[in-house]
């Protein structure tokens, strides 16, 4: 990312940087050359009923970082959260955290005493994996990017013109919910077709069970341990149902990429997530059916990329976020 | 459009407009209001093999448009030109103009010597439609719009963030080639699915011949005048297979509609080209259909339209794109 002022270079200046999952809400401080600082975590009380004990571990979080020393250089804060958000009213609806919707996260955070009203800025998962990957990872250098999380569902952000675009409400990207198949099955958004419903890392468990698959090691099919890890394997050790699950899988998420550049010109698709723990599985026939998808002259010279950062990027993301802005 | 200098109402000053079809070439003078004088046009000699016999019509346009006293007050010219387009190399490459293959229109007209190297910008059609449509039509005070010329093709353009968005190359907006079915029929363009295939007239008037639809005028299956205007006579005269082909249309664009604004986030689509004359027999199973598609919670508020500036949209277009630049 290049917009962070070169004053910060001189100053001591951190961001403090939040990553609130369905899982953890993770806090760290960012220094402006993207280095990761006095990482914490807290567990998300995902099944509370109050938005309030939801929130106590966000407060925590922050009071432990607030606790580093570095923190009197904080200035800002970055927020990337699970999504639904609507960056435009602040407020956050994640679909693992039912005690949360509409919640005022921006507002709250800004209120924590030792925040005392710091700009706060929030962007959904994806938006900030993207926002790290441009600043120092594998997008970087590129200015435009679709930067694409596959995992139990499929998420993505974009880089347009050499900056994050997060669109009105911050859900710019939300690659897993375009339609690639008009006839295709239902999905729970209530579209059908919808990509996340081929490519995500259940989709490849699921289309491989009901073909026929059965995973080598212990369990039952329908077993939610039965993922796209045991498919990668069975793959690797040549099963074809595995394997076609895989380039099913990269087709689709061809077709999508292609779809993006279509509509918006593409440099670079990153991919991360759990999925690409498969690596060159994925990514291989992705590729190949890139080329039979992304056809316009103005589509054909996309590079594909793994992503860098790995579990890193929600936070140093949430970070650039707040930076770009 | 909201960026014309407010100094542009104090003097009289015009955008020299070009409009570049493989049918022919037009030319206006439009002043900063978006009104369009002195409109004027040249057939284009689209199987020439010479590249300047092709440019010797828009050197003819241009000198029309000069012999009007108010090209005095011309001080900057915009290009609208079938595509594809390289706004970044200022060249074209128009399918219906065989001899134009990375034309440098842009140094061309710069050199004729009314321009005199006047500030010149190119754009593809479907841009210059948008920007138009943006401006003075139907798309005006959005800040989120998908402007769709649907005709023998279809094409289409974007607006973001209050801004017309041409992509790095011009050729953002590719609606009609991204691909609304995964295993569907190959394209022309080498990808497969294309929402094209399945939603432009061409495809309309080719889809109910396929299943029997028989035109009430004179001529023969596969006879290019059977276009999308008899199917939608069919249609209101309540022939099932003709009302079934816009139906179909209408899903795949609603299905490529709510792709876009998945991807990018949109308040209004706004529908034009030769098939729009159907109005809503094709707007109703669009509208209709896009309830199933766009269906997260930022994607459901967005408006459909139907374009205002007809075949003018071309040249003010084209004055739109020189005038934001």
């Amino acid at each position: 990312m290049s917009t962070a002022p070169s004053t910060w270079t001189r100053t001591a200046s951190y961001v403090a940087a939040i990553d609130i999952g369905g899982t953890k809400i993770a806090g760290g401080l960012v220094g402006a050359d993207g280095a990761l600082h006095h990482q914490v975590e807290r567990p998300t009380r995902a099944g509370a009923e109050d938005p309030d004990q939801v929130f106590a571990a966000v407060a925590e979080v922050v009071a432990l970082l607030a606790d580093d020393p570095r923190w009197a250089g904080v200035d800002r804060v970055g927020v990337g959260s699970a999504g639904p958000v609507d960056i435009a009213a602040g407020t956050v609806s994640p679909v693992n955290i039912r005690a949360w919707r509409g919640f005022p996260v921006v507002a709250r955070i800004r209120g924590l005493p030792q925040v005392a009203g710091l700009p706060t800025v929030l962007g959904g998962d994806a938006v900030a994996m993207t926002a790290a990957e441009h600043w120092r990872g594998a997008a970087r250098g590129f200015a435009n990017a679709l930067c694409v999380v596959v995992s139990t569902g499929v998420g993505a952000g974009l880089v347009l013109d050499g900056r994050v675009y997060p669109g009105p409400t911050g859900n710019a990207g939300h690659l897993g919910h375009i339609t690639v198949d008009l006839d295709g099955e239902p999905c729970p958004c209530g579209s059908r077709g919808c990509l996340e419903r081929v490519a995500s890392g259940t989709a490849i468990a699921s289309w491989a069970l009901a073909r026929g698959w059965r995973p080598a090691t212990a369990g039952a099919p329908g077993d939610a341990t039965f993922g796209a890890a045991e498919v990668a394997a069975a793959a690797r050790a040549g099963d074809p149902i595995a394997t076609a699950a895989f380039d099913r899988a990269g087709r689709a998420l061809a077709a999508g990429i292609a779809a993006t550049a279509t509509l918006v010109e593409l440099d670079v698709a990153v991919l991360g997530g759990g999925v690409l723990r498969a690596g060159e599985l994925l990514l291989d026939p992705l590729r190949r059916h890139l080329t039979s998808y992304a056809t316009l002259p103005f589509t054909r010279h996309i590079a594909v990329r793994a992503a860098e950062l790995g579990t890193d990027a929600g936070l140093i993301g949430a970070a650039a976020l707040a930076l770009e802005s």
